[in-house]
């Protein structure tokens, strides 16, 4: 097989979840979850270089992501891999999701693998699934927009849908949270939140109830901490729409909610596209 | 029901179909056609206004569009249809499909009709459908990219993939074909090419691939008048790659195998995103 010895450089938009379900299964193309998120223009930009041995930098930090590492096996390369985004970490944006799919699409284009988007997707989405650090992330952002996820897994099994609108979006954050954590404990209340949370989007696919769900999916499942659930209160005082971001310690808002209430808030929008290669 | 008197705006790319086949179904939703296409960055932008009357401007004229009356209809609204392109018309750039899923998306939001993508997609594919105007712009518009249509219909029966690359493009048209003719026609042999441009793009899904398929597609139905084929031609010779939007008289070429062949070309590029929601 010849390989071209190029680089390759691709953009996937960050993730937040508003609420969601988890459905485990013993094929990782199976499993994933429902659920319903924001992707944002903020996200993660993974370059990728052939090279002897496989090497993986966040911000300029080597670091270890399990999901990466999985992609780069699946594809039988070995390449350094470049991640730079100003989106904070383990706080619920979908970080690792985006870079096991920045690194497929890259890893694609650098090494002429040939493959299709749908089984880029597949590679990523397995990847992240075996890591144990995501669920619905990777076929969000490889969707772009408001993607509701109604039925998990990669594509062929999953099902997706959206909700028509675009929105400005602030977001802080308190630190982090570890998704692992709470996927490896109960998740049956938590599911059962969800669905009923997806079944009401479903119901009326429109921001006001996602942001709706989501607050009461927070609620009802016990992970707004009390400092989150103070930040989510003070953004619906001034008159604005918040909620939590599932899994971090991070709130979201619509428009300028956060500003609005006085905090010092980071600011994008709802990214159109998902994951693309860029020069 | 409350009706919201606001306008609404939305961009919807051009989509140049390489290859196709047809899977005409008694249910407009399952009738469609397998293939595949470019997404342009050319488009056309689609604003929306409560009126008394409907009403219907392409480029500031006034003209029937059979695919967007369906679509007001179908969504129960009177409107003015305000459609603005820089695309050719009944040249192959699916500009009656992007009309239809444009008034769609934009309908959805002016008079708050609370649908999701996919059903907006639905409503948009179905009046495309019954108005005999297209088989699978209005889905791989929605989708964006390089879009595969592996299965025909809107969603929850079609199914789609898509070519994790992008070009810049070029085309020259010479004037219309009508899609309604050849669609009324004998569509066996063209479907059967079809498949089989399908099959191989399948199995590589690249950009080079897709660009052999479709002329080997043009080339077997007959659909490649003499003025077309020669300009293909010259571009080949040339050194560039280049086929013909199905369905119209319109070449189209990567990079800039027209120009380089000495033609006076348009350009845009392939365009990451679906439809969408613009201020």
């Amino acid at each position: 097989m010849s390989e071209a010895q190029r680089s390759a450089r691709a953009f996937v938009p960050g993730h937040v979840t508003g609420f969601f379900s988890a459905h485990p299964h013993d094929d990782p193309e199976r499993t994933g979850s429902r659920g319903a998120g924001l992707t944002l223009s903020d996200g993660v930009t993974v370059s990728v270089e052939p090279a002897g041995e496989s090497s993986v930098l966040l911000n300029g930090t080597p670091c270890a992501v399990d999901a990466v590492e999985r992609v780069l096996a699946s594809m039988d390369v070995t390449a350094s891999v470049d991640a730079e985004t100003s989106l904070p970490l383990g706080a619920g944006f979908g970080v690792s999701g985006a870079m096991a799919l920045g690194t497929a699409l890259a890893v694609n284009h650098a090494f002429e693998r040939g493959r299709s988007e749908n089984e880029l997707v597949t590679v990523a989405h397995t990847a992240e699934v075996r890591a144990g650090t995501g669920l619905g992330d990777v076929v969000a952002q490889a969707r772009g927009g408001i993607p509701i996820r109604l039925e998990p897994g990669a594509p062929g099994h999953g099902a997706l849908d959206g909700v028509p609108e675009t929105t400005r979006i602030e977001y802080v954050t308190l630190g982090e949270l570890s998704t692992a954590d709470v996927l490896s404990g109960d998740t049956e209340t938590l599911s059962r939140a969800g669905e009923e949370a997806l079944a009401a989007l479903v119901e009326e696919p429109t921001l006001t109830t996602f942001m709706d769900a989501s607050r009461r999916f927070a609620r009802r499942t016990d992970l707004l901490t009390p400092e989150v659930r103070e930040i989510v209160d003070d953004v619906e005082n001034t008159g604005g729409d918040a909620s939590m971001a599932m899994l971090g310690r991070t709130v979201f808002a619509l428009g300028t909610g956060l500003s609005d209430a006085g905090y010092d808030a980071s600011a994008c929008h709802t990214h159109p596209a998902g994951m693309r290669l860029v020069e």
